[in-house]
């Protein structure tokens, strides 16, 4: 049974605190071994990616098969259904032109003072994408993640996917051509965080490393941050549906199942202004779960971490709404626009009874890749702007710095750095000569 | 003496590899205190606060005065000069005029099958900032970390900035005071960042952490990443000038000493096309470290990190610099606009001989904090968008869901979430019905 709760029961706000704060992921620490992992191919390169590989994937590579051939690309691209491929295709088309419109503005322009200032937008040079292999191998995060790269203009994209025994998913290799990936290694874990952030004798480092992974490869994103840039470190997924009566009981509860088909520790909450309603969803949800593929899974998450929240108001809805910061939000109400403008923290909403997050997942154009765990309080989902980088952008005429060169004379030296006075100083005296 | 390098010689590439690898911090293993730290903190807030403030900076608080009064605040803001006080005023206004225009729209649009998508920019609702106590108590951090905050709509601004001793820099709080910042705890090194993160009985909790700070602040904002978002760990300052011979080779050698004189970690190099021109910056480099006052520093910095690289054109100047990702770029030559064109990896530009990076810390409008150590190769400076997160929007229509529907379900059974493709199907069958 998920957790039932009222707004208006005494002990409402325990219940509420209780879900919040409910650690719903135990990731084993396993930092010491990554940190062991990462100084092994920092110190040996490719003969200890190789090793690893082999302990870990039960593969055997040499430097020359590190990388998916192209043949081999080819061979695995002609297996992929004409429906998938189709499929891919589309999502391909839309994630691009979704992200197309996310690419910034550089920006120039001279003040009253005759300062000419602004910035420019550039691409990272090199990104790896990580992607899971076996059953998280999923070819939409390629294309989530290759898309907003190749739209950001990156040069080279690569993508590391382990292939446990040495099986490899077509439509990732299929989604990896869609997206411009120049290459694919067969590697995985934390030696490929560290191939891709050192680099090896045959695998040439990277400057950005996006895409999700087990707690090795979090361990090992976490490490190298610094060395290069990492995307988020993503939790289990979470989906909060705001609801009135007016919905098919059964459609929320497959919303609520699909969050929970992921994972067992993933969360799916269903707040609605009827409580009546909310047991109805419930009572769907039991009923899908007798035949759900997943239902062990799905189960298991919305029994432990499932919720039905009723409340007095929609007002109510997205005051608790803000405080769980979802990474999914759907709006099954009247006038989902006008909720969603009271909406401050979320990943992405999805409006209305006809736009199921399955939709986002796949095929809607938004990133997939969300912040989880209540970090959409703070941060964002992927997009372009991971994939470039900001130079601000300045110059001074003399009339300019007559102007406001000595407030920046003061203000070094109070704070006792008078080589950057004098920097401005040497040039006022030069002019004033 | 710096290195002096020529991309004519044979030995080129070796000493400027060595350059770009020499690792010029050796910041202390500080990780096993900070945890405790933290630990610390979380369990039995002000407490933990109170006690560590006393051990590290001498200070003994109360939960009443771990933040700033009103009426001291009043008081040290009343002894704040004039001219310093008008400085800081040009300052904030020239800093926020710059980040206004940093505010991103929002999008929403309808796409030809009928899908409206979109996003909406958020501010965060709390963020904390970091000023470090002491010497590098830096008013002007204070103005480039509150500003961009304040432009970006946060509503609950604070500052965690250690008082050594008691002794406060009027300067840092008048700033506070010109940056809409709310509260000014006199707390610092991990204990302040532990309590921004988790929130004690007077301290509550922010969203996002950044600022400056030592090893130990840099180590626990490592370590409450994801709790809150923070910045980057910003290393030693670094500028890189490029210059051709027709400069005022005082005007460069101070601009290299206003790096230098930070820290004897900063680095400062100079590229030029004419080796004559380098000798003579590299002297009057030596004539301004007769009589700075920071001397030391300066000195050392120069000497162990400093570098003059001739080259034979500009291009390949451009090169080189991309290679280093400078922080700081100033470009001293006839036209600075072309270069700057050329460059791809850099934190900010300056350009032109009357443009020295001393503006840019103070007063030009553009942050000054910037990407460190070759980040810029995946980074960029501070801005509002740091202060921002983004929510997507989606909304299909009926249709809309008919015609990329099918698609989605798909892929997902291609990934074998049977309820995600479900959730779509069972609104399509309901359509068709």
């Amino acid at each position: 049974m998920p957790v039932f709760l009222n707004t208006r029961d005494a002990d409402f706000e325990a219940g509420f605190q209780a879900l919040l704060n409910a650690k719903r992921e135990d990731a084993p620490d396993v930092d010491d071994t990554v940190a062991g992992i990462i100084s092994e191919v920092r110190r040996r390169g490719d003969e200890a990616v190789i090793e690893l590989t082999e302990k870990f994937d039960r593969l055997s590579l040499t430097p020359e098969t590190i990388a998916f051939s192209e043949a081999e690309i080819d061979e695995l691209c002609a297996r992929v259904p004409a429906a998938e491929a189709a499929a891919l295709e589309l999502a391909a088309e839309r994630i691009r032109a979704y992200h197309v419109r996310q690419m910034p503005d550089d920006a120039m322009w001279t003040d009253p003072d005759g300062a000419t200032l602004g910035w420019r937008w550039t691409p990272v040079s090199a990104a790896g994408l990580y992607v899971p292999g076996g059953l998280a191998s999923y070819p939409s995060s390629v294309l989530m993640n290759a898309v907003p790269a190749q739209v950001a203009g990156v040069e080279r994209l690569v993508i590391a996917c382990p292939t446990p025994g040495g099986e490899a998913n077509p439509l990732v290799l299929y989604a990896a051509r869609l997206a411009g990936v120049e290459t694919v290694y067969r590697i995985g874990g934390a030696q490929a965080v560290a191939a891709l952030a050192y680099g090896t004798q045959t695998i040439a480092p990277v400057d950005k490393i996006t895409g999700p992974g087990n707690a090795f490869v979090a361990a090992a994103k976490r490490r190298v941050f610094g060395k290069v840039g990492i995307d988020m470190i993503a939790g289990p997924s979470e989906i909060l549906v705001i609801a009135d009566a007016d919905n098919d009981p059964d459609f929320l509860a497959l919303d609520l199942l699909s969050q929970a088909e992921h994972d067992a520790s993933a969360q799916s909450i269903l707040i609605t202004t009827d409580a009546a309603f909310g047991a109805a969803v419930a009572r769907a949800v039991d009923t899908r779960l007798q035949t759900l593929e997943r239902a062990g899974i799905a189960g298991d998450s919305w029994r432990d971490n499932g919720a039905v929240i009723t409340v007095q108001s929609l007002d109510e809805a997205a005051e608790l709404s803000d405080r769980i910061a979802p990474e999914h939000l759907e709006l099954c109400v009247e006038n989902p626009e006008a909720l969603s403008e009271r909406i401050r923290h979320a990943g992405a909403i999805f409006l209305g009874q006809w736009t199921p997050e399955a939709i986002g997942d796949y095929i809607g154009g938004p990133n997939h890749v969300l912040p989880t765990a209540r970090s959409a309080r703070f941060s964002s989902g992927l997009s372009v702007l991971d994939f470039l980088k900001r130079t601000t952008l300045a110059r001074m005429t003399p009339d300019a710095l007559r102007t406001i060169g000595p407030a920046a004379e003061t203000l070094a030296k109070s704070e006792s750095l008078q080589a950057h006075g004098l920097s401005v100083r040497a040039r006022l005296d030069k002019l004033n000569r």
